[in-house]
């Protein structure tokens, strides 16, 4: 349950209920909201207790969450959640754009990379140092060395850098190399120690959906990071796996307004994995956009057939510059900008 | 293979071709197209074969189909094919809107919903005769006599009418009420006899994707429309079976862009079966038309609460206004308009 | 609701309940159970009417159908259903074992499929006449001629025949040649016109899962047949369709011990189309008999690479006799035989 | 490919053969098979060097895998591995059952759940320590004591422990209290970094398919268990996700005698996981083993309403002995035995 006060709610009196509900054994947690308090309870409420509590004047109102999540529903905020990556805000009115390659291979093209990728009205770069390949043969990433790369290009082209971890144990190369926002894989959404750990470092975490996941078990999977600390979260819908095979995966654009129901949180569109094929990107971009996703990430190359992975999905850096310039004349059709 | 030619090409020079290749036993269909001739081979044609006629100076390219079909693969026709309902185009620059109710429930009901739709802004109108209804229990629909409430209220309008046929015998009817479009439903996309029965009337048919067709099998459905002699097949998106219970289909806007890569057919987007909730159908509405789609078919009932089926999804008459209004906006950042 | 009665309850007391209920505006139907008097309320219950009802002397129970079916529910039989395909039981304590080829090709071929499909130790012959081909190109069977060729292998090899019908149109083919079986196949499961025309005709239908379709949809599908006067309905599991490629479906064998508790229906198991890969079918034929199907259809041929289709996946003779074997032996092991 | 050479081929050529294609950069893997050299090429091989390789004398055969595995190909062995588990083994002609409780409780519990399993004929102890659950709020497990709980609890029974490893961080307390078998969850399937921590330990490990993984990307797991070290590799199916909701997964034993042909690796079902209800297990437990299953893993727990996870699909200790009884006679149909 999560209890919505008045704005005149004094904090002796919320101290008081929550000290009569963890007398119960029933964990609360308090929301960042600023405008009027807001309490979750995190274990079940009894009928009578929750009638009771309905009853105080100061209580506003009584939302049952949909799930067992509490701090990532929309009723644990008074506005959308805007996620800060480093100066560019997701979830605001600006729709963000991610652009870079799947993996960081050299300096050089990395570097390429960033250029283009900002000339192109970018805002974020990606690039992957550690990568998780279903082959254990195929290649893995330049690991540390490759983040090190990524923040270099980053820096120079002036854009935050977002990369994936795939385990704790790689937490101090994130940190050491200052990447802005930490990147959980389809793969590892369920990861749930990687999750504890990532969850109180202080650095925004873009959640990527895993490719068989419930929008439940997503936004449980938030709730996570969420409960172990974690401020900065961003959903990334990236394509769910269905029985079609025409395309990599499927686009899951139907969930993206119920999203908005359900949580708080900003959302953002990944159609180079869903697609895996790059003349498709630029239309579930617009799509994505006019669904009412906060933000686009997509794979770019300057030399796709040179790339180690994922080469056939890349975009090159004109289709990247029309796809933003397309993505900016969209948002504004739904009221929006880019950011 | 689909053979196109040079526009200087003599009918007599195509007529040799074609004997030729009847003679080994390989059917043939000739495009609709005029503006130079095209044609294609229905049944496989021998590598060499192949190669002597690519060879040949009226032979402009050959393309192979990524199926089996023929008569609706993109290289069959010059440009995308256009579909004329009774005065409202599909596949061309406008987008159309496709608006009603579940059912034909009363002469009252239809009769303000065509009302409401044609002020909103619609341009066909929707409503079910016959309904295929999972429960033998349920409400089967008015049958002949909702036909023909559906085409009156049609007529008084303003507006063409479509509505679903499940089986061949009912052809009468439609054709006694003049129904302007045949719907095919999702369960009904490989009921072949159906398909077959059809194609010939004359009548544009408008074909639902099966609830767990591929791509692939979509468009094969398709070509047993064309190939029995209909060349009026609008293809229809209207949501995959999947995993995810959250929404009681998930909208596979992923394959539009490839299915204008492999299809000259125009294509709509079915949202509210897709969600089967109101508040996710104009955003899916607005991603449809920026993903590509040349229309969508949308709910709407004047009282949804009293509806006899599929009531909880459909719009309300306000909501269904804004819906266009929004559409209009969106067709128009992607090059478009509404019809 | 189901309603089971005490068995010295008397006619009169049975039809003074139908009348109060069908006052009420409650549609009913009477089992055809000969122990003990069960009656369906095909219509909601309103609570008070359960209660008062469930009060009488004469109801020994009252059951609640998961769904909204009412004749096939397991509640509705005390036993469950056997059904006679003229002279081969389904569902009683012997295991039955269908077998012949895709499609009935020539009298020579399906001649010999029964012969070495009955020596094998095959208890009903199976092949196609009218042939659902996603394909328009692909040879579609021989229709009326099939069936007669498909009776005649049947009559002189001694054993029942099953073939599908797509369309109602086609009775009268089924009908004149004394077909034994109807088969309703995975594409038309939902094809309702097509079950309320071959309901009432006398004949046992054997109805295929669609590929899609939940237990739910599929139980409701088979109440259309038992609402509209069949009463010898047998389900096929014949494999879903899944994100898995490896296999042409998966086949869901979980669902077959839950059918158990929900249907009083018989169930058999279709691995052929399930796997598509012959090496498979012998292991999942004994599997299913494991999971308590009461018999398996499978494809053979005598001589697969000829076979116009499904020949990859037939078995050869000498295989399905190897199957039938086994089967015998994993059946014993269940406490069952063969038929 | 997977390079067979004749019994008599002497350790010099081979390693000739070696060298020569590490210096063209290809990568080689020895098999462990004692009988005769098996030599799998990891890298892809010009089609000119495979055919110089396949004339040499000493080559008996060449095999291409069916995806890009290579120690875990069907070919990589003569004979199917055998996995001991101290002293249980898996994959020979015994089949093994594999019961205990979703996660130790309390070391009265699972001491109890021991004897009870032991006496009903199971011969490994399952107990979850370590628990991966959805909601951050729910039970977690006991941890390190859980699985000195378990290991205690096993040896006191007579039986060797499994117990689920979620990330690297947890791998000195699986070897601190000697847990016989590592199982790695359908979660954590492609935590690659996970499989390369645990594959050098020593241990066996027990890897379930994931959730919506293909036979190719379960096989490409165990590929990288392989890669890294690991000689006692059992594979798990458990179900997948599908849209059927009447079952919590769709148990795909499909796949079982496919991966017969797919790899040498012994394959064990959970249909607990799969099928979410008691009723459901034992029938899919005979029919895995029919399927050729290598043994089945079950939970049970001696009072399953008291259970903190999962309790609800618990089988209870007379249940068990039943499942055990009936596993040993299907196991003798298909001309196998229990451990």
């Amino acid at each position: 349950m999560i209890f919505t006060f008045k704005k005149d709610t004094s904090e002796a009196e919320l101290q008081r209920i929550v000290s009569e509900l963890e007398a119960a054994g029933i964990r609360t947690a308090r929301s960042p909201e600023s405008r009027r308090p807001i309490l979750a309870a995190v274990d079940p409420v009894p009928d009578e207790t929750r009638a009771r509590l309905e009853a105080l004047p100061h209580v506003d109102s009584v939302t049952k969450p949909r799930g067992s999540w509490r701090r990532v529903d929309r009723a644990f905020r008074e506005l959308p959640t805007v996620v800060d990556v480093s100066g560019v805000p997701f979830g605001a009115r600006g729709v963000a754009v991610i652009a870079g390659p799947c993996s960081v291979e050299s300096e050089e093209i990395i570097g390429e990379a960033a250029e283009t990728a900002k000339r192109a009205g970018a805002h974020v770069l990606r690039g992957g140092g550690f990568k998780p390949r279903t082959s254990p043969y195929a290649f893995q990433g330049l690991g540390k060395e490759g983040l090190r790369l990524l923040k270099a290009a980053g820096d120079s082209s002036g854009m935050p850098v977002v990369s994936e971890i795939m385990d704790a144990s790689q937490l101090p190369a994130f940190l050491d190399h200052d990447i802005d926002c930490l990147q959980v894989g389809a793969r590892n959404m369920q990861n749930f120690t990687l999750l504890k750990a990532i969850a109180g470092v202080g650095k925004p975490v873009m959640l990527k959906r895993g490719l068989s996941a419930t929008l439940k078990e997503w936004l449980q999977a938030a709730e996570y990071l969420a409960a172990y600390g974690c401020d900065g979260i961003i959903l990334c819908e990236r394509g769910i796996r269905t029985f079609e095979t025409a395309t990599r995966n499927t686009l899951d654009l139907t969930v993206l307004p119920l999203l908005r129901q359900w949580t708080h949180l900003p959302i953002i569109v990944d159609p180079s994995h869903a697609a895996g094929i790059p003349a498709l990107i630029p239309p579930l971009s617009r799509a994505s956009i006019a669904a009412g996703a906060d933000g686009v990430a997509v794979e770019c190359h300057p030399r796709p057939a040179e790339a180690k992975s994922d080469g056939a999905q890349a975009l090159l850096p004109g289709e990247l510059a029309t796809l933003v310039a397309e993505t900016r004349v969209v948002a504004a059709a739904v009221g929006r900008t880019l950011v």
